[in-house]
């Protein structure tokens, strides 16, 4: 079976099989894993310090000489933060952390910096990274003509037709279609509100018909089955993220695995109790503390900034109850591996199910 | 190719292609055409009386020899009907017609009464009905018992594993796969307060996996992709039903039928605000007015019916403000054909995919 098609060709990959970017899961080995491997790694930088992005960058590069991506936040930071839901969300989570004898040192508003995207775009251009992807918006004109002249392929995130068409008027290379199933934060920049909640089934052929750049297919991916269905549905290249979960590779904490392996799709909900933006996780005690408090929840990354010291204490003390445990609804094909012998396996699963047909072309 | 598998044989039909049965959509016509054509026709009595159930067989029966399914809703009705918010919400619904200038008789409380699925399934099983669909819940055991001994094979609706593993217990046949793209009603009958919304990409192989019932897969379904897509995640069968909205057999109006074919899948949205259960449609004024009224919604049927009388002038003056527009987030491709023409026009889709491969075995 040929993998490669127009995708692989314009990401200079083998397989057109990227690893999703997941923030507090991935890992430079995981990405240098993928990559080395022939598919596409993306280390997570959204929301991250230059100096942060910068060292992840090299630590990703001593592992791999193959082409991976780097995947940004490019959201716009509020101007000022609301001091009364700020405020009220504050004391909640002192009262829920000397409750339950958590150590929490509660951000104060004054001093929160938050990082932009546009403090990272020049280290990405310097590092002359080959592959930029992005979520939360469209990256200003600037930023988009600086990675493009740095020789970088952009890849944004939609997950409407709406967004897509949006994406396809400025220099965007790829649109990854983020369907409803998927794991983590909805990459929407319209509709705040109530984002599109659209299934992959509806959404790729949606997109994939409305838009001239190739698709990549993100959501409910995590076995050959589902690869094949993305590419059957007009994507040209799949994105699979929760199958690396429990991955050795993984940054995830060993309960944290264990849950996720052992989740039922019922118990992945969606939630902005954990950042403040929309994100597909599995319940816990955090998340419906925060829904039950009845308070407004801070915009991304308000709450982010004031809930992190309670998730990085769970993650040290591995207390899944305290953990931002995102994962798509197939989830529980999560497997303990290493994030290598899992492409392998998903890539055999796949070739298996072609039979020897030749379902993906060169278009 | 060859169609025929394990679940053509079980239902004994040419193709496993299910027309889905949409209460206020599906026609006696529609069904007929469909079986007709060598899939399988459903038609809709969920809620109905005995005698119209009775008439709308008879009249399915006198357009078609071929086998076809009937569908119940085979929830529990009420007990007792909540007065405080049945008074609320009749007292709003009577201010906004006036509003309106819409004639609105509102229904009294103590004259509501409720048809069973009870009272259906003798019918069904003197008409030898040959296959027979439910959602919203499991038949009790005497109704399973009366529909086995007539002859007839059952499919039961699962929004989730969980709900597929209870239908398995029974004497179940096949069981419809619901992803969260689908149209109309979800058919959950377990979390009954927030409905599993698992997209079909997750949903199917998970419930596939789960049981060893053929599965039949429905949501998201309009087009060839579509089809080879759910049978490569190992379905036996295809629901299809937005498709057939603006066929020449649909009960909607002609306003109806351009706003489901100019729809975006973002304004496809769930509400319980039409009949007390969730289910998606496109959004339109009613929808909003209910859901802004702050109200609590009574629940199914009694919803339902205070909401009927609006509905049925809607569809009479042709004000889709006032229709209930059940849709799924592929609507838009919805196809102003006969539904033999569009049935065709999706079999030759999906046979053009396969390129002589035979993906559909006999299982």
């Amino acid at each position: 079976m040929r993998w490669q098609n127009r995708l692989t060709t314009l990401l200079r990959i083998e397989y057109p099989f990227v690893q999703a970017p997941m923030l507090g899961i991935t890992t430079p080995a995981m990405v240098a894993a993928i990559s080395n491997a022939g598919g596409l790694g993306s280390l997570p930088v959204g929301g991250l310090s230059a100096d942060v992005t910068r060292s992840l960058i090299k630590e990703t590069k001593a592992l791999t000489n193959k082409p991976f991506a780097v995947n940004l936040f490019t959201h716009t930071n509020p101007d000022s933060i609301d001091e009364s839901s700020f405020d009220s969300m504050q004391q909640f989570l002192v009262t829920l952390a000397a409750n339950e004898n958590i150590p929490y040192t509660a951000p104060i508003a004054e001093n929160l910096a938050f990082f932009s995207y546009h403090d990272q775009i020049d280290i990405l251009a310097q590092e002359k990274i080959p592959i930029v992807s992005f979520t939360f918006g469209i990256p200003d004109d600037d930023s988009i003509i600086t990675l493009k002249n740095s020789g970088a392929r952009l890849i944004g995130t939609a997950t409407c037709v709406e967004e897509a068409l949006l994406l396809e008027t400025k220099f965007i290379d790829v649109v990854t279609a983020q369907g409803a199933e998927a794991g983590g934060h909805r990459g929407s920049f319209i509709n705040g509100k109530n984002p599109p909640m659209i299934g992959s089934l509806s959404l790729i052929p949606q997109i994939v018909d409305a838009i001239r750049l190739p698709v990549l297919a993100a959501g409910g991916i995590a076995d050959g089955r589902s690869m094949v269905a993305a590419f059957i549905l007009g994507s040209q290249g799949v994105q699979v993220g929760s199958a690396f979960i429990a991955s050795h590779e993984s940054a995830a904490v060993n309960a944290h695995k264990h849950i996720v392996q052992n989740s039922s799709a019922t118990a992945s909900v969606l939630t902005r109790s954990f950042s403040g933006r929309w994100a597909r996780g599995i319940q816990n005690k955090l998340m419906e503390s925060v829904e039950g408090s009845g308070l407004t929840i801070p915009a991304y990354p308000i709450q982010q900034r004031l809930i992190a010291p309670l998730r990085i204490y769970g993650q040290q003390a591995e207390q899944t109850d305290l953990i931002a445990m995102w994962a798509g609804q197939s989830a529980s094909r999560a497997i303990r591996k290493s994030s290598n012998e899992i492409f392998q396996t998903l890539i055999k699963q796949a070739e298996t199910m072609y039979e020897g047909n030749e379902f993906i072309k060169i278009v």
